[in-house]
């Protein structure tokens, strides 16, 4: 059982990631043999975007299952280490609420499957069946979200929250290019989004690829593009949504949700189901991530600031749901009042 | 005649030019000896900060006189080729209005002197006042702007507007310095200021010197902070600002000053008078510099995004006056209606 995108690759040994930490320059690969390396790289960003990091821990739980299966001969043995496996996976990223959800999937396969016989195979189906379902609900996150953007509209995205961050074809780079495959002409301006650089490095890098006009600015100068009229809609991604429509997502979402509102700009987040976390009332519950002071000290592997200052490293922001002109999901487009809408998703 | 602060340092013959582009990892110095070298250390930034680009345009005005006196016999010759001194070291920086300010006043002088004997020595020591003035200048900024921060504020404050923007003691960085003269403990955030790093590079440098509690963070982050309510002001220094208060600043100001608003955060403009622009209305006439896409490409010197990508680069932005809670002067704090208020500084 095979699976081979840019971002990774299912050997049925191994998980082989692109180490987006050297992109745009170098197109190096890393091998994840064991679920402790597929843990390593979610933490350390090898891999990044939370679609991507759902399945990448998906496929760790299926090497983890492996493992186990291989050292005892009990089902129950393998149940009570792999909540430990669960565990560490879960302990890499605090924010994407995609990482909680795959694996709570991959555990209510095992535990439904309940017997010794055939564990890995079905293990390895589930995580397969994962990996497949967010290019597919990628792409119909692309062409529910392409019916709102118009023939010669520019789109301002940060972070990247494209094929990159995903299994393939991105969430709200997916948005674009279903409406570049309707034939639409739509222009990009990307952020470069420090401290990391997703926007530089790898959104630039993918829609570049791919023959999108791309434009990249500073963070710094999103608020001046959109005042200058630059600007026709803002889409981007999501780490985890709250039931009330509240956005987690990389820090400096809100300051352009902020800007666009000013100006008018629709605010559009494009995310799958798995995205949204129901359990949470609001965007106050969710966990913020921070992160290694270098990540602002440094910039591209070099000091860019005085020894010793202090550092504040936030790696996500929360958006109020005011701020969010509709949410895009694979069932289609919600609009406010959020708190109703996202809930009917489910109950069909 | 001399002066020596930490910007510059007027020897008599040059004018000695900390290298701002290498800071804070080196101190390196680069002696300018004639006009020429004085305008492209303008405009490749080893100096920056508007009034700093004032006096030290000033000292370039002077050093041509010296050339020029040297060359011809005549006061009519130089005052003929000064003309065209004036107005190379006009064309290194279009935003900031200190550098045009400061070039009339010296060719008013040079005017007013009228003769040649005894030239060189008079447009010297305009150039030294201005620059002298500008210290004073600022330490009546900080004065007047240290009463609207009270003890236990935390200040958020975007590129640098310090001493190394002056010739001394700084206009935003002033203010705090004002503050803890008087007993206040100030803490302050700096933004990193992309594409350029400032805030980075320099006033975290700068403050930390002087014993600030500074802490780093990137451009996005700032929204962030203000909504956890980590900021109670907001001050930042100004290039140049119209006649309505509105205010043209580096790139990221605009944003800056929309987040301050969304959050009730007071924002603060320090600035000489000399940065007022009354000729101007208002900010859509002030011209915004477009600078090279390698600011933006590239970071502390190395590459971080894909060759060939589109870029745009302006060096500032334009925040109207509507969200400034007001300007502070050598001449006092100015507060809306801007447009009345501001020409209240020149009737005396």
């Amino acid at each position: 059982m095979k699976l081979k995108t840019i971002t990774m690759e299912w050997t049925g040994d191994s998980l082989v990631l692109i180490d987006q930490r050297r992109l745009p320059f170098e197109e190096v690969y890393v091998t994840c043999a064991d679920y402790r390396s597929v843990a390593l790289a979610i933490k350390e960003m090898v891999v990044r975007g939370a679609p991507a990091i759902g399945a990448a821990a998906a496929f760790g739980y299926a090497l983890g299952v492996k493992e186990m299966v291989k050292k005892s001969a009990s089902y129950d043995i393998v149940l009570l280490q792999m909540k430990n496996v669960k565990e560490m996976l879960e302990r890499t990223r605090p924010t994407a609420v995609n990482l909680f959800w795959a694996l709570e999937r991959m555990q209510n396969k095992l535990i439904e499957h309940g017997k010794y016989e055939g564990l890995v195979k079905v293990i390895e189906e589930e995580a397969m069946k994962i990996a497949k379902e967010d290019i597919e609900i990628n792409k119909a996150i692309g062409r529910n979200g392409a019916q709102l953007l118009e023939d010669g509209f520019t789109v301002l995205t940060h972070c990247n929250a494209g094929a990159l961050a995903t299994v393939d074809y991105g969430t709200a780079l997916g948005v674009l290019r279903a409406a570049k495959e309707q034939g639409k002409n739509v222009k990009v301006f990307a952020d470069e989004t420090r401290p990391y650089l997703q926007g530089a490095r790898l959104t630039a890098w993918e829609l570049m690829k791919d023959g999108f006009d791309v434009t990249l600015i500073s963070d710094n100068m999103s608020g001046w593009v959109m005042k200058q009229g630059k600007i026709n809609a803002v889409v981007v991604g999501a780490d985890r949504i709250a039931a009330n429509g509240d956005v987690a997502n990389k820090i400096g979402t809100y300051m352009v949700a902020v800007l666009a509102k000013r100006h008018g700009i629709p605010f559009y987040v494009a995310a799958p189901t798995s995205t949204l976390d129901l359990s949470i009332e609001s965007g106050n519950d969710i966990p913020i991530e921070e992160r290694s002071h270098e990540e602002v000290t440094n910039c591209a592997g070099r000091r860019i600031a005085p020894n010793n200052v202090k550092v504040y490293n936030p790696a996500f922001d929360v958006t109020e749901h005011e701020l969010v002109s509709a949410i895009i999901t694979e069932k289609g487009v919600v609009y406010p009042p959020f708190n109703e809408n996202l809930k009917k998703l489910f109950e069909e």
